[in-house]
């Protein structure tokens, strides 16, 4: 199998991961979520849909002492999490929808997920099967919100980020409880409309719904040359492992 | 009834308006709102909530030929409002959620509101009547979306300002059939969150959902001194009137 794998470093080198060379490979995007995950050691956190640990590991590399637990729907990329991450993370082979009694038992300081992107009723089918079930939709996006939501302690908070274009369903999805809703939205250049969005939430949360100012990616207004171009609040996440506060 | 009023210059003094000296005053934001409307000439636009009809008669300021409808449940204000537009507007007195059967009849191009923005159970009553009905809601804010909805023609546009925090209350009252939905966050300096938001949705719109990059209004990362310090395409919407295209 390791011919079918890469090893790729994250955080500068903190996190290593194989990950198979064709079908759903790990981006920006779970290590920006991990970032805006405040967690303190001690705390447990709860990886929906983990793939091969890139949003967890980061977070590990970053704040010491969490207990971290991932769901994985699919067994190989579920065997490569376990791999990359040693004994720091206990990874289930589960659906979302359908966890295990145990893990339904069990509520978490922190519910973190990156589900799929597209949505199958409106994309066609990846070529490659493993990349299909990462982007093509198991489950339906409310449904990530809404076992988020239940996995979590009172005050625990849930972190999503997905599709700016699936916004509205993420908004409307949580269920009653959750509040002190965040909207992060990504560009990929200052003054583009948002690529991305994190969605922040709290169990029991009071306060009021913000909408932060973006989060820019690159510097520029356009892509000028293939040298690495993140502005620097965005380096400092992607190779420093900082944490992204907002 | 004069000494209590002023006489008011927006658009750099294309539109004049009498406002009540104490009570609800519009500020940029119906200025902005209007600006937001594709109008061409020929079609017909309803202000749901027009007060003195700022919104109204600034978009009649830039797109001449339309056929332009507001209604304003306060008496005092629609009676302003007919002083305001002379003929230019049909001013209706009545309740969003009551509208007479005349108009419930009809359908429109474009549909805009500025929906009274606190939210009475959670703020304190304004100390002026007028402020009060203005500002605190008589129909609830979901009411204004479904009845902005309702009066649209096919394909015709709804385009809505509000505070920002009250966004996902917005995208969910969306009736079935409206899409397009596409949201312009306005933040008072750079980098700052969003404090007021435009929403534009379209009667069987099937573009996908826009968070767009934040419209700045004001230069500079503070307040640094009394001048006017908008950014140059905030000054062109508000001394110019310039649309605002998004």
């Amino acid at each position: 199998m390791t011919d079918n794998l890469t090893r790729d470093a994250f955080l500068g080198g903190r996190v290593q991961l194989y990950q198979p060379r064709v079908g759903y490979r790990a981006g920006v995007d779970p290590v920006l979520l991990a970032a805006s995950v405040a967690a303190t050691p001690g705390q447990s956190v709860l990886d929906l849909g983990c793939g091969v640990g890139a949003a967890i590991l980061c977070l590990s590399a970053r704040v010491p002492g969490l207990s971290l637990t991932g769901v994985e729907v699919q067994e190989d990329y579920a065997m490569l999490a376990r791999r990359n991450a040693g004994d720091r993370v206990e990874v289930i082979t589960a659906d979302i929808s359908d966890l295990p009694l145990d893990l339904r038992q069990r509520q978490f300081d922190h519910v973190l997920t990156n589900p799929p992107y597209f949505n199958r009723a409106a994309s066609r089918a990846a070529f490659d099967a493993g990349r299909e079930a990462a982007h093509g939709e198991s489950a339906p996006l409310a449904e990530w919100v809404r076992v988020a939501a239940k996995r979590l302690k009172p005050k625990g908070y849930a972190h999503i980020i997905h599709r700016a274009e699936r916004l509205p369903e993420i908004l409307g999805a949580w269920p009653g409880g959750m509040g002190s809703i965040e909207v992060l939205p990504l560009s990929a250049r200052a003054g583009r409309m948002a690529e991305r969005v994190i969605v922040r939430a709290r169990k029991n949360g009071r306060g009021a719904f913000k909408l932060h100012a973006p989060l820019v990616l690159h510097l520029g207004a356009c892509h000028t040359r293939d040298a690495e171009d993140y502005c620097p609040q965005v380096k400092a996440v992607l190779r420093d492992g900082a944490a992204l506060e907002f």
